[in-house]
């Protein structure tokens, strides 16, 4: 087994933890000290070596990324010249690893989620795998613990099988980000999965999609395919990821192959950490129900998240339900209701020409 | 004319910016790259030479006082080596006058406060100096152009005449920090002024006062007088000002003596910068109604107070009638009309062993 990790996302609702130098998936969010990088790297650990891990992220990230995984080989460490979407990303690791190793099953994650069991994570992984030996695009879905308007969410087909104490389903459809009470009648109806873009395959199958449905890529992937692992794939991937449009592989892929299959998980606390608000499902929360990871004093205050960092101190008085984070350059105050309105505010700021604070 | 600036005060309800080693008077709260100090020192220019201005400040201070006032001679900087309140510290002034030019028009003004006119104060001053010059101590009062419940009232008594196009009364009496109802009833009343501190009598005068109603204080200057200018003041003081108490020219002389008088000022714009509130009578507001003086970017944010420091960046979602200060080591969160309790959050931090954020 060969997993891909998908590190080149930028986080703009974190902000202003989350910039564009260094993204949300460098930074501890959910456990202290640990990025959700690591924190993803750490909970594949017990299925594989750290030699069968490839990362793949922005050039730009290159460094950061070997800093925070010390003993992940260089080379297993691709930096894209331009971000174009988690397709070529995908491609480029899948080519990476049939090149290298063959065909293998490949698992693809990102790396700026958070897993509250990652022991069940893994045993879905390992049945996924059974499942894509058997010729399958298979994805990881969450059984929703409550609606959630903010994901995608994959609708089950006809019942596979079961593998490993798991049950596979072929997929009926992909759907989008719904509305409050469609996410409820999904949360009701037990049919539909959040999307989580974790996907298990065989190389030589994704290869073959790709194929079958983003000819543009396969056409690039075919000629970076020789000027793997030389001199001159970092010249190569730069003059083709240029051309490149952006393509997710799930529009690019999932919603067409009549080769997917779905695996449910249930109680995995799977997180995308997309947002201040998300912070609450992850952290436990004090007596007055704050999330706190700052030095703090408040008073009347709960129900609050407060994010510092280094030594700064943040003092509240009569705030309810309230998002505070502090960096060194930047304060953030906003309702938790309002969160979504961050990346609004990231964007009032490029265009203030104040950068320096993105 | 000599003038005694009072500038050893704490100003913790305008924390985090005002700190335990560096608070509000030396700090830029009303006018941009003038410290309160400055401003005050700045007032009085027009009137008098910077050789007849002297500094009551704490010993701790002294070094910051002069760094802001450099062509203030530093033999007229007096530090204390306690903090006894406005009693003291203007008794030291007046022996200090006494020794050095015998009795002259006194004036006591507070470090600070903001004035909108200091040309009116200037004005207010040269009159009250006749009203000093016929044995009276004078007081200057505001004409309160709305109710406040906290500041301390003068309540006029009979006129004693015109100078200078002034009115001067005699004091019925002073009246503490009244609740809200009582401040409306003072200031449909127009015989109630707030009591501003600033203080205008010869030096004689106010010498006899402190010795008739102030023993304890009279005998320590007493015994200080012949040290001032010599090498033993500095040993003296601190011996003499360990024992005594803490006490306020208020208390200890003006609600007693018999020869006190007030004049009423209208329209000078007074603000004892008491608290975050206060910065919306003093500073210009934006079109929707913030007073903002940071860097700073807002989504549907109004009626907020946004202080920040250095290049840090605020931004501020959906806020209604909040304070957000941001210094260098602190951040604090507070709605407008709860500004009182940041008295309480600095408490909560001394208890609390985080001294170095005070």
């Amino acid at each position: 087994m060969k997993i891909a990790i998908l590190a080149g996302g930028s986080g703009t609702r974190l902000w202003p933890r989350s910039r564009s130098r260094r993204p949300k998936q460098f930074l501890d969010l959910a456990i202290p000290n640990q990025s959700l990088l690591q924190e993803t790297v750490e909970r594949i650990r017990p299925l594989v070596s750290v030699e069968d891990v490839l990362i793949v992220t922005s050039r730009d990230f290159v460094r950061q990324t070997a800093r925070q995984l010390p003993d992940v080989p260089k080379a297993n460490i691709l930096g894209e010249p331009y971000g174009r979407g988690s397709a070529p990303a995908i491609g480029w690791a899948a080519a990476t690893i049939m090149r290298r190793w063959g065909n293998e099953t490949m698992v693809s994650l990102h790396a700026d989620h958070h897993i509250a069991r990652p022991d069940l994570l893994r045993q879905a992984l390992v049945a996924a795998a059974r499942v894509a030996a058997q010729g399958h695009i298979v994805t990881l879905g969450v059984v929703p613990p409550r609606p959630h308007t903010g994901l995608g969410h994959v609708q089950r087909g006809q019942l596979l099988g079961q593998f490993d104490g798991f049950s596979a389903f072929t997929i009926a459809r992909f759907v989008e980000k719904p509305d409050y009470e469609r996410a409820r009648q999904y949360t009701d109806s037990g049919e539909y999965y959040w999307n989580t873009g974790m996907f298990v395959w065989q190389t030589q199958t994704i290869l073959q999609e790709i194929d079958a449905y983003m000819p543009q890529l396969s056409a690039a992937l075919a000629a970076l395919q020789a000027t793997i692992g030389t001199r001159l794939e970092r010249r190569t991937v730069a003059r083709l990821w240029r051309d490149l449009p952006v393509q997710q592989i799930d529009y690019g892929v999932m919603e067409h192959t009549r080769i997917g299959a779905v695996i449910p998980v249930e109680g995995l606390g799977w997180n995308d950490v997309g947002d201040w608000d998300s912070l609450a499902d992850i952290r436990k929360a004090d007596e007055h129900g704050n999330i706190i990871a700052a030095e703090f004093e408040g008073i009347d205050t709960s129900g609050c998240i407060i994010i510092g960092s280094g030594r700064r101190l943040i003092g509240t008085i009569g705030l309810k339900d309230m998002v505070v984070v502090a960096t060194d350059d930047a304060v953030l105050v906003c309702p938790r209701r309002r969160d979504q309105e961050v990346r609004s505010l990231v964007e009032r700021l490029r265009l203030a020409n104040k950068e320096k604070y993105l």
